[in-house]
């Protein structure tokens, strides 16, 4: 089984700014505990991240439909990126989306997902924890109704 | 560790009909599935559910400053109960708002939370298993920030 | 064959004030003309009134299952109560929305009615008759379809 | 006693198409139920149908103010004829808008009739049931108010 | 095969005004390309123009379920005529709304068509072109669904 | 020289009913009150009225064109009628358009004439004196640009 | 009789600039019109334009009372001075709002007048003879109404 | 003379939390405040407060007819419970709403009051002594109208 | 200790109209109301008056950083001068906002006010005594904040 | 004469999924269709597809000024993409816009197009027809404008 | 070649409070700053300040034809002042709105300025540099442009 | 000292079409405008365009913190890419956005700046001097706040 762990414009800068919000790790930090996590439920993992939109959509055509599941974190794509709903909204594959802040509680235009509409579910506020609840998540489900 | 298990108004009913959206386990056996992992993880939970808004914060302005944090799944109370919405950021113990179903892949109102800005983080989507995972992230989150 | 009047906030106070928007009978006297008809076309009818958004929730659930109709004034509830919305949208059988005034005739915030997408109809402005015209709805259309 | 049953844009279809939202009755046969209740009441009612907008206007300004009240199905000139608002507030009779859907669970443009706020009731959502249910408020209502 | 061709109110003035929108054939001219083309594609084509709302639909009901499509262009109506998108979504046979003018390109009240959302397509912009498109279209996907 | 003086639905039922709107006086005899200061001017007047909008749509079309100038109060048609609308702004000649009432001082929907953009100018409010002052700016006017 | 003739902030540039919208008379040329028009019928006008939205309410304050009517245009100030709204909704005398330009078809600021709903009539786009239609209603409707 | 003090949801832990926005006092201190200066006046005061709507409502509905005034603070519901704003708007005596906190400089939903349109007046970011402001106004303007 | 009482504009007229609005007493009676009973507790008022927006602007920059408290009814300029905001928020006085009528049961836009975000509290619906009870609040805070 | 055919994102993905919408075609077989109607015609076409938004503007920008035309369907890209309006409003060859399905009769945020009022014309729902549809437009307009 | 420097309401209070938004500069040292400049470029500079939208139009009115360019600061006048917004529209000479703060990182309201549209251009949140690039600018574009 | 200078899509066209909104220069003459303004002051800058969202975010992470200061103009992402936004958010160096057009002049969806809130400040509408404007800020301001 594999998983496709996808993160959007911006995420490559975590842990450098704004540490009250997004925390103190790196993205490098956050795969590694996905990555120790996702061995010991016997998974594997595939990471990816762009700032580009295009590069985004590329990626999840190409390899989404070998996996077994998507956790996307898709950044400010969130907001406005149709093209980005679309390409997941056309995956066969159970997708998770996932925020490492809370973006009910922030400014407006970020209370509003486009892509939330066509994904299984969204965790929104538990900062890097939040990819490996997505994670145990698809797992656990995938496990139940072979 | 003491940890509330809230649900909100018409949630008593769950398994008995919309089991396409909601699924087909009952309450009951919900709540069964968080008891059994928070004693795996060494927890206690409490369980309260009510249709009554002032029941539920009734309920919260007692026993939730003796607790160590909230799961609650605030039902149709989400979209509108302001004054849950204030009793919630009066409290000082983490809480986390979790919705069996994706309540963004459904009917524009529900896209709506007024109790998310003032919580820690939310759960959409992931059936039962949101309770779960909120109770994990509790749980582990603890730990770490003695 | 038996059916459910249920009415919400303030209808308790019918007939004591606004008589030119909501007549001048009371809740008990239009309780007395259903109670009436309903004997002369050979059903039962069982009543209750709450203020209270919990107990109307409440008392749909426990009775209304038991019940072959729903006769519904939700009074102000109808305009943001989605709690009580679920409640009814759960239920399978079928309910009538009554209002004594023409609803559409009076506040703008009283043109909306968060219940009505999930009932089978509604009746607005026929005074206290628009609960008859429920009733006999309702027994007339049971009749047609054994 | 002479009752006017009015009805507008394409509902000379009715048991054409779309018979899960309007039934499988023509028009002709339910001006004919409409007919045989009236005859039991001891009420003579008159029809009329028109797709057009002026001449429902036409009719309604030449044979209204004869009548004892008005029994209206406006269609989709509901949603936006203010000539036909006009018209209808104009009248000294009692009038009744009826809708053989629940317009309040369809497309969002349903559920706003410009006609509403200038007529003594509506009934939505009883099928054709809701043509005999306003005749029937009519007689009652005059019998009583002499 | 018969197909109809529709015009709503004011393309009777084709030609005469606004040339640098609409072009300088008159409506005689663009129909007389119709013809000219439809007999060339071996079909039957017949026209109706009208700037009554009541008259467009009392022509669609009687002669659409007899053609085998219809391109109809409802000039202003296209923005507001609720009934005529009742009449149209009645229909069985494809439908393809034509506009002369690009109407996204226009005043705003022009950007929203009240019909599209029941046709089978629409088609803007192209000129007196976008009749002969929508009847090859009707002609070419017809031949093709036997 | 000739004017058009046309009135839209409902119009012709002036002086019948809310005179505290409209004033006592009926439709023939302000035309008079017209038709005398016309002579006086040494102009005539055609009238028209029609509760149909593709009637008066037809007749704008038919006539408008060989007159000098058109007087038109619309009626409701004022507030969504962009078929009119077209037609209007399709004509050379001077148009006046006139409202009995102040429109600005009654219902919200009221307030948006949708055929004022295209119109030379308009009068609201001045009572049946209303035609009268177009009358004469449509007079003056022509006389001083030659 | 004395009737008042208040013009608003930068009405005193009139026939400066954008002839092709507000004319080339200047503001002391249509008071001169004015005036003429005044003596035929034997009335008197007071004339006051001022740039300042305070020296406008004192002077309506003042001179309004002790007048028979006014002639006003607020210049920009018709689209947001609630405080000139509420000057003249406190006077009892009869107000005409006029308007060089046709307002409904300019800019969409433009179409919001705060003050019409409060003054008898509105007059718009009849250049600078809306002043002696104003006049001449005010003059003809007082001798009727003795 | 008799008062009613009515305070609504989480006003009972007024005191615990946000101190910087709604001051240090608890609920029964301020209720001491109130009561001293209410014997200082001659006048009686009931205190009641709520967490649940319904229980705000039947308790108005059963004391407030029999008392001279109602002082209240609705909470929460102050923004959305139509069924609270019924049932004041059906009182006949005199009533006050208070909110502790300047409620027009928080957060939007705050600055909607459903309740102050049927209440005598409102009394925002005073502090407790908005209550006491509220108090010595109904007594006074009360002595007045005798 | 000095306190400023400023009206806005149309408040000089009180008295002369609306009095089912406004009440009957002249400003000059509620500013001789205020005197009296701010000679009671101890304090001096300074009154002002202006319709002017600039001129009330003037008279707070220059008088009210010499005074311990502004109490203030900006009119209408309530609903729009966002210069009169800026004047106020820039104060470090605390500054009391009244209305004497209820300003939340009149017209919509006569609910929003821009000038309440930066005041300490508004007042609205207690008539002349608004200005009493902010004078007493005022004087109150003070003594106990020394 | 050479014309660009341009697909934006997730259409390299057509015929994979979504058939009922989209249709069984890939983007393949619907460029072969093209070429060879293109060939009848005695035209070129040069294809280009891509998921990115600043790779569709590069290619734009450096091969439409050498066409004669633009064939352009830009997926999700039609409703958001304002960098890529700029560049098709910049260009001087026509432009059609293209949409496989009916934009109109799906998603609210499907009826927006960002880039239609820039182009010459739209063509919608009419399958993979509508590219030939462009295809014949822009041949036969070229022809008819030397 | 001389310029206007116009400061709009409140501006005359800078350097004495929220210097976090505003610097620490007062109104005369930024002039002297302006003045200092102007001279190296061999410019004149004329400055105005009023909290007074009449005295603003008035000045500019008198003041702007003879003057070579306008550089103005409307304070909160900038989103309110339509009347401000005619006068700027009127003028001739090229016109540069300041202001001193970032207007789009601050309330929502000040993000819309309604004389931006009517202006030349707009420098916002360089401080008082602000003032300096617009007379920069002024001063080097004249000089290209004989 | 070294500065970006980044413009983003369609911005490489300059000089080639709209020269009347634009201006005639191109993006390469307005680079060498900047480079002579830098040199003279003493300051190095970089250069980079590019039509790709993405493209422009790895720029302005990579570069922008070994810079002293960025100059922006975004082109149409400008108007809605949040991804930018929170790039530029995260910059820990002045930035400065600039529009060649007065953006606030144009169309409605070119006012809204999603990313002018959390930039230093903005320009608009001084054509290529805009640039420099930018630049003389950004060393004038480093110069005074070491």
């Amino acid at each position: 089984m594999t998983l496709l762990v996808i993160n959007g414009p911006n995420l490559n800068l975590l842990g450098q700014r704004d540490s009250d919000i997004y925390g103190t790790m790196t993205l490098a930090e956050i795969e590694q505990k996905i990555q120790e996590r996702a061995r010991e439920l016997g998974t594997e993992v595939a990471f990816f991240q762009s700032n580009s939109e295009g590069a985004l959509i590329d990626h999840l055509q190409q390899e989404a439909p070998g996996s077994q599941g998507v956790i996307i974190n898709p950044g400010a794509y969130t907001h406005y990126s149709l093209a980005l709903r679309d390409t997941l909204a056309n995956l066969q594959v159970p997708i998770i989306e996932v925020h490492i802040s809370n973006i009910y509680g922030r400014e407006p235009f970020r209370r509003r997902s486009v892509t939330a509409p066509v994904v299984r579910g969204q965790i929104s506020g538990l900062g890097w924890r939040g990819y490996l609840a997505a994670l145990e998540y698809l797992v656990a489900s995938r496990e139940e109704s072979p």
